[in-house]
């Protein structure tokens, strides 16, 4: 793809840490470029006023978000970095407009509308909903390379499923009664200033949150379903981390029979994942969230003990957990190379 | 007790960060006071030299042990916070001298010298282990108040044990499959310099380590059994999360009926507890390891999903996980109220 | 004083960090008692409620405030942890009412009500303010002992007024020209949420604030006027580091002769707190926030360098910088030893 | 430049947190590749095998180091980021291989071998120091375009003289009693294993240290002389903050006349870094270590207060202070622009 041809990306929702992250990324790739941020009356100004960091490399401001002004401006993609049921009333508009869409909400992530409703609000555009491809690349690639409605994952659900997905579908695990213990550092839980992640109240602090609540559930559980074609089931337990980024599972299920050991976990991982560039099964290296911080990188390792089986994951969540990753998606969508600018 | 009769505190192994805050502990304490702090022949010198936070306030050197030099003090007890292996080399000449122990190390924990040699190496005093009491306040202080040997618990199975044991014992969950998902601070990993824990290495890192042969694996096991008659399995998973000070388990469990609720749970904890000073069963609250760091407190919380029983559990892994315990045991084992000095 | 007259003590604002570390000093304290705690109507109940690391501990609930209220509880003190001018309009009431106060804010600092006036409000008690007296034990505690009005000193400028005093006193330096480059730890600047001081902007962040117009530096001029005699000029500029708890002040002057030594400034700062409890002055180490951290000390070291005079101040901001030096004066007020409950 | 004509990079010394960052940036440059890293023979092995971040995108392995082996890559450039005497030690047989090098120690910064020997040791390759050129692109870009040997400059020098030296240039402040107020996040400190760096030691802890003999003294007034023309002294103190990187001088200075307001200073330098793409000047915003960290930009703002000038400097000290200028020298040498793959 010639300089002249760059992707034109539009980021609606830029003042947030994932859409931050995403200018950034956005502004070291060679095939692609940001031509306009937009936002709710709220948030409007120069890039750099929400982020002094972006001084000198981002010269743009985020102005009103209308559809007609992101129609306006060229752009081959809108990157959507809203706030759910907001996503779901900016999307026909925009698609309306000719725009292909990658979502990071989870307004479509959800296939079926009903399981939506029940964790979120009514759904409002159920044709889109029909027609999104989840963007998880290392499953769905040629879905979303046509794809003109993109719903970016999760970042739990992308760091679970990443681990699960291979295992379950070689039979090597139940699909019931699945534990996933999982860890955020603090961007993932937002920009929004609380008393709950106030620097004194939130350093030297680990703490669960989101016990049975936590929307990544049923996510993680479609997902695995979509994958494996079996019915998952999973225990999704979360904990705030005093860190900026990452995220790490700990997964614990049970071995479908007594002969399967950490080596036939690790061999299937290493199978399903021989090819994705953003996947690495360790052996002999637990994963840790310092392994991927700054990387759009997965690392997963498998191990046995106790007559269970644990698989560890950890990946960035600014990233991999959703800037890195749309990115992937992106290059997938216009025919580029998927590590293209994620180095 | 008058002031005139003060227990008279001697430690050895003074240089650790466990054995640092027994000294601060120490201090503050109305009924006892630390006499002699005694250490290996490579750690010797003013106590403030180890931990400047201490001049002015302990005026004592950290003294080459040797049986005879910790006799003359005529202390009533020594706390021993030395390595396995070297602490059951110390322990009998002590006890020979009439000194009651408080050993922190893993010498004394497990009853069976079978399973201790399994996990650390021969056991050199099967005296002193038969006459051991395993120093868990909750469930043992009537054979701690005449004990000469205490057998001071790990900070993990400290943490793991009082969550589990009177759900255990009130059949409310199967005593197998059991998954311990735990998490410690820093200061848990001791104050040998290592590149795994250099700042810039551990910063901003969360880690798995020691994947199915943890050492108080066992220990977790071998009291749960203890205390509720059952054979219990567990699997124990630690992790390092970068922060000085703070434990915390998240405890999956399958309950023993579908009828079992959040609720039977919790209640089943507060009947337990409701005379132990030191554990604080949280009902609309979680337990984060802020709620329970300086003190001596263990906080527990039950919830249910998904098919599970799920325990959390909060202490501080130098406190009620280490120094705070111990001085809980003195007390008890000198005739004091268990909190004396423990606020 | 034996525990029937222990002192009773009642504290105004317990939902602010520093006054939750009074609440645990306080419980620690063998001669004093926390009989009530009061605060404004938006901010009621149980201090559990806002500290869950106090329960079991305290029982109290914060309750509305009026001066009635407080002197309905016979306390002999009243710790008033209120913002300024909330606090000037408090304390006529409740000296009225019989009651000795120590105050937190910043209304009775500053001797001159037009210094007052032109960093922060019009002044509403000049009366107390004619009375009031500076709570720095280490130059005033012959005034403390009978006041009937304390004003607790700010953190900053204890940690450098400990340092400069006996310096400037000595005549060894310039009154002039001094540069206080000061930090904090973020537990000083208060509970109130913001996106400044929200974790993820917080952690890893290091910054400078407030140039040439924090309110502390006027105090600390004063103060070192008032024990020097001299007319002082300072330049305060304080940063915000990410930690929890910790202040570091690192001063430079200019000696007043040649001849000036290190050694010669620290046999001068050995000699002014040869009887200080609360001070150290360090020699072959530097002060460092954790060698104070959880401690009432005030650690102090003297270097010279280009020419100039360097001073180091260590303190824990929320101990000898609030909750630990206005028990202090709390103890020289009723007739105990200094140090009483603060080790 | 077309891509078969690529700068070929060596990296001598890969193993510690700079070289590693320097790997980074390489991966991501457009118009460079890394072709080898060697060592010394005690860290010799796959690249990811000391940080696992880097498996999947760095196959190289370090090999043992010899000028020889070196000179085999056919590099255009060797990166040495080796102990100041070991890197003398090799860089006259890299030079005579024809390779051209920049040199990340201290041994080519300070141009008077005499100062050289006063804080290291005795200088064995005068021949290289004279023609060194000291890489600080804001001021030497045409000497370093046509540089064989580039002297990398410290990140604390880089900090201080970035922000004095158009203020210096421009007679705003005397060029005496300058005191520089320094901080560095601890990947400042590099990645041997200590206690004082271990983490319960270091986090939640500020402390000075080096007070008048940290080595980057004399090369910031060496560089301010040179730039300036003026006889420069200035008093350098640093301190460890706990967080990963970054580095902010707080800067103290007399104005040379009363004259001189904050805002003379700011057009001052903002006249000076017109076009410096990796310069800031900031204005109504101060300088924060989290508005550089991860990018090559140093931010400057000028205050005033009780008649002094009050310069903030902040940078990231892997990036600007070492990998980043690296790779900016390493563009002005190969006739890139000077921000090619910066970002």
């Amino acid at each position: 793809m010639p300089k002249s041809s760059r992707i034109r990306v539009v980021l609606v929702g830029g003042s947030g840490y994932a859409g931050f992250e995403a200018i950034r990324w956005l502004l070291r790739h060679p095939n692609a470029e940001l031509v306009g941020v937009f936002g709710p009356a709220s948030e409007l100004g120069p890039m750099d006023g929400f982020y002094p960091l972006l001084s000198k490399t981002v010269a743009l401001a985020q102005e009103l978000f209308t559809p007609d002004k992101v129609a306006a401006t060229q752009a081959d993609l809108v990157m959507l970095c809203v706030p759910h049921k907001v996503a779901m009333s900016y999307v026909p508009a925009l698609r309306q407009a000719g725009l292909r869409v990658i979502d990071w909400s989870a307004d479509y992530r959800l296939a079926d509308a009903r399981v939506y409703e029940k964790w979120y609000c009514p759904h409002t555009d159920p044709a889109g909903l029909a027609e999104a491809v989840y963007g998880l690349p290392e499953y769905f690639a040629e879905q979303i390379k046509s794809a003109t409605l993109v719903a970016n994952p999760g970042c739990y659900p992308t760091c679970a499923v990443l681990a699960l997905a291979p295992v379950l579908r070689a039979g090597l695990i139940q699909p019931e009664g699945i534990v996933i213990n999982a860890i955020t550092g603090m961007s993932g839980a937002g920009r929004s200033a609380s008393l709950r992640d106030h620097y004194p109240e939130r350093n030297e602090n680990f703490e669960p949150y989101g016990v049975g609540n936590h929307r990544h559930s049923p996510e993680i559980e479609q997902t695995l379903t979509k994958i494996t074609g079996k019915q998952v089931s999973v225990l999704f337990q979360p904990h705030l981390c005093p860190m900026d980024r990452g995220m790490l599972c700990s997964i614990y299920a049970e071995p479908t029979g007594k002969g399967v050991t950490a080596a036939d976990v690790t061999t299937t991982l290493q199978a399903a994942y021989a090819k994705a560039p953003f996947v690495r099964v360790r052996t002999g290296l637990l994963p840790a969230t310092k392994h991927v911080a700054g990387t759009n990188f997965c690392d997963i390792a498998a191990e046995a003990a106790k007559g269970k089986v644990i698989l560890f994951s950890a990946l960035d969540n600014l990233i991999k957990g959703a800037s890195g990753q749309a990115i992937q998606n992106m290059n997938l969508m216009f025919g580029l190379d998927e590590t293209t600018g994620l180095y």
